[in-house]
């Protein structure tokens, strides 16, 4: 048997524990030995279902264990760049989920401190790890699908979350649309350096009242000339819909929508299949594992991540570049945001 | 059998020979009795081919046969305006190809004229009857998608048209565009009022060089708050694109392409179907045949034809405003040119 | 113009029609120049509409119009071989729909009169004119599906005809069934030997009562070694189903259903799509017209039509062995009826 | 954490290898604590592999360790009995692969011994967990397709096992129908009284040479009146062809086959997708899980697995029926084989 990573994990909520399940059940190159979580009980209860040994309230009494070589943070978005930066100093290597912080500055603190300590740090951008979006890519890598001319990608919830959510969340942009924005910049492999972003509140009233917007078109204009559509809804009543399309001078690929079964079913109203899967932990099971795979397999051989630290901060150029474009209703650059 | 309508053609090219051919073969309550082209060889072929009986070179001779009760207008574009004028004055019911004509005023003295003679005028969008995209407008209209959220349309070419055809066409907006934006108006049931859009010469530099662009991204506000978005190529390798989608606050409607053939092959190189159907002749066969139909019932019935010359003209309008958007890089509200 | 075929249609009911609407809208080198029908309002109905020239009640009357060099044979299956042998003695070419009769002498007999006299006859197996089945048996044919060795059949009609029909109709082998032996026979390219035909009377117990069966699983065994499967039913609550797969050492090829339209909608219950369209006249209205465009197109150029005599009568040879199958249960070669 | 069964795997396999990694890492609720066999390097390597404390090449002596509580029985067919009563005397509740053996006297024999020991069995018919074959049959069940009318099932290998496999395989109905059998059972809700099986040598003339088929096309009577028919075929050079269908008095379910990716590639040539899952272990990857769990489930919770001996035994007697029908070529019904 080969060498095993013990991970720890900062965050006891509901993708800590999809990341904890994944690696202690499906990632046998890695054994989950602690969890922290200011709220203890949750932590503890986490321990208790996957028999993880150590339980603790302070992430940093967790990092002062040497046994623990990396850790997965998924600690409320505000502590995700503190937590890097203890777990840097710790000499841990890194998963932190998305977004870093909603602060450039404290994402660039957060990142030299990484590379200070030369620890490896990958961020949860896990829709790469899907297999339909990673052959969409490498057929635009490959050349397959020719110059690529126009993305469209639409990504919609089945709800809207808690409005105490929306209040914090900084944005349908840098909440919703950030996925859509590493996707963008996944699948055709150069910057966007413009964007156009058009925005409705036609879910929910409450949604305007506190200042977000729950529908929104976007458009991208990457540096090589690619031209970019991004269409969100913080509600579709049929569910998750996850498509993305390039459209290039060789040939066009889309992603359809994955189901939880194959069953198509005819009668006297007309020919019916199921749909989608409901959410991002039912759509993106087999994604969630991948990455985590990948993020245990580059700490073993000693390899780069695949979605890097400046992968984690562009999107967030995006989002407030996207915010900017919306309120002044005119096309923004990026490096209005970050010159 | 019921009285039939006595028609003229006025024009011999492709579309002309479409449209003469569904009067003469589909739709029994119309006989084409004349056709006119300043090409006379033209009008004679045509003629020959169908048994049409009468043919001229010049469009107003046939206008003062007291026969012919109806015109169909597939001159070339700058001659449709006039036509119209002319055959209003000759009290002729007129079909008129897309667009009336380049120029607002042109436009809008050729509707007068048709107003004042009270002549019956329906205009060619003829993706309007094609019964896919005529079953989403009802699904819109009945509320069985709920309020309209989210448009989108692609509306790929198989191929671009020959560059002396692009540089008198007016421009992809007018030329390609603007059949998207009649799209838009009809399936919504609402007007736009401001375009964004994004535009490159991607497919072939030579369409560059005549000042046109042969890529865009499209971004529409319409007045009940629904956002679109319209993706224009004039070159997909895997044929006519044609796809719409429809987002509600009850559901989704898209359309799919049409196929030739419903033969699903499975080999060892995966599972293959058929291209959508090549162009716009094929894909539209029966929309063509429908609009053509309609268009003689309402003559037949004394009704307002479905597609009037205000439908006719907003797509103008819409196109002229994004050619200024796509030129100054902002969004143009449809009032910056026709206030 | 090139010269054009005057017809003559024996029986002016649903399928006569048809023909007749084809030959006279669709087919620029035919005239529908007669029409008859024992029931002789039926043929002055179809006349009026149609603007058919002239009417007979007795179908030997119209073929001693010199003027008519083909005939379309719609009236009812028992008089078929009879008006087929008048119209071969007055020198027609001929179309017959199928079957040619229910008693294989009386076909023998009424093909020598075709042979002798030297005419043209098609039978009406309008499937084999679907571009889709075509493009299935050009498969097969070039060898890109490799060697054949299964091929399934599904074949299931909307609704159950009359009672009153099902009994005069031969039963659901010679009635429903000989539509799928043909398509057997031309997509495989090669003969079948020997049936085994289950069935049931599910559908409804009057079908039964009546001696039929309404229900239907039927083995094929081919000469050059494929298996064939043909299910049947009488009524699909979902609609006209027709749909073949033929799985060849090379790859599989398989026809899906037509739709009325390509409308797809997701809403809170799953994913909608429309069902197969409503019959034969609907799924197969290019079929029909392409296949009278071949019969033409046959007497223009002096060819063989493309469905021959012999191809009429194996399929009701099929039918038999079917039917002796079913009766005792046991597998049974074609030289059992015809030896 | 809720107590966890202690399972010893009998046979290090391709399946063996399947089903330990399933209990070890998906199923929270076990642990493998032993693996035997034969080929003691094979038990060591998975050993290895999954951390499994303890090695046995003798089934027996795995059996004598109390802490056992249920045993998965992989090793070769042949063995299959032998280990099931063996288990049985010990106490251990079963989990068995098909078929429990290809002779029906032993398999009664085995089942006795399971019987007497009231120890729980359940039989390794995989695919019925599979999500889409349970909605079906659940649609059956709860009458939403009406009474069923018509089941086809096609099931189709990607390439043929090793002739020396073949020849001690009990032959393609045994070793590969013997699935559909029980996916017919199972979907349908009533029993098979009569076959009739059709079958070649059209893959690999070296199979016909043992004394095998490699295509076939079976016709199943149940005794509510439906009809069925299966077709197989040892080789589809698209890959694992796994789909069923209900045709019934009030609709039609289809199972569609699953892919990798849900990537659609349009270019030049056509529309492009995936083909199938590779084989079993891709296709029914989640379903080997699920059967797993719930065997788990039902030692916990002290009910009777879903897959019971008789469902182990009467797949093997549609076999029997199967061969019988072939080499006879006549229907046989079951109680010819099994009175």
């Amino acid at each position: 048997m080969a060498r095993k990573i013990n991970v720890g994990i900062v965050g006891a909520g509901r993708i800590g524990r999809v990341h904890a399940q994944n690696l202690a059940f499906r990632i046998p190159e890695a054994n989950v030995i602690a969890v922290a979580d200011v709220v203890v009980e949750a932590a503890e209860r986490l321990a208790t279902d996957l028999q993880i040994p150590a339980v603790y309230k302070d992430h940093q009494a967790m990092l002062d264990d040497p046994q623990i070589e990396a850790v997965v943070i998924c600690s409320s978005t505000d502590t995700h760049a503190q937590v890097m930066e203890d777990a840097a100093a710790a000499g841990k290597h890194i998963f932190c989920e998305k977004p870093i912080a909603l602060d450039l500055a404290r994402i660039d603190h957060a990142l030299e401190a990484v590379n200070n300590a030369r620890v490896k740090l990958q961020v949860g951008f896990n829709r790469r790890f899907d297999p339909s979006f990673k052959r969409v890519r490498d057929m635009v890598a490959t050349g397959e699908l020719g110059a690529p001319h126009i993305l469209r990608i639409t990504s919609r919830d089945p709800q809207p979350p808690p409005l105490s959510y929306v209040k914090v969340s900084g944005g349908i942009f840098l909440d919703m649309t950030i996925h859509d924005f590493d996707m963008a910049r996944y699948l055709i492999g150069s910057e966007v350096e413009e964007i156009y972003a058009a925005g409705s509140v036609l879910v929910d009233p409450a949604i305007g009242s506190v200042g977000d917007i729950d529908t929104a078109v976007i458009t991208l204009h990457f540096t090589n000339g690619t031209l970019g559509t991004i269409d969100n809804s913080r509600q579709a009543v049929y569910g998750y819909d996850q498509r993305v399309e390039v459209f290039g001078s060789k040939g066009m690929a889309l992603v359809a929508n994955k189901t939880p079964d194959e069953v198509v079913h005819s009668d006297a109203d007309g020919v019916h299949s199921a749909r989608p899967l409901y959410f991002f932990v039912e759509r993106y099971t087999e994604a969630y594992v991948e990455e985590m795979r990948e993020f245990i397999q580059c700490i073993l051989e000693d390899k780069t991540p695949p979605v890097t630290g400046v992968d984690g901060r562009i999107p967030v150029v995006m989002g407030y570049t996207a915010q900017k474009s919306y309120a002044e209703n005119r096309p923004v650059r990026l490096n209005e945001i970050d010159a």
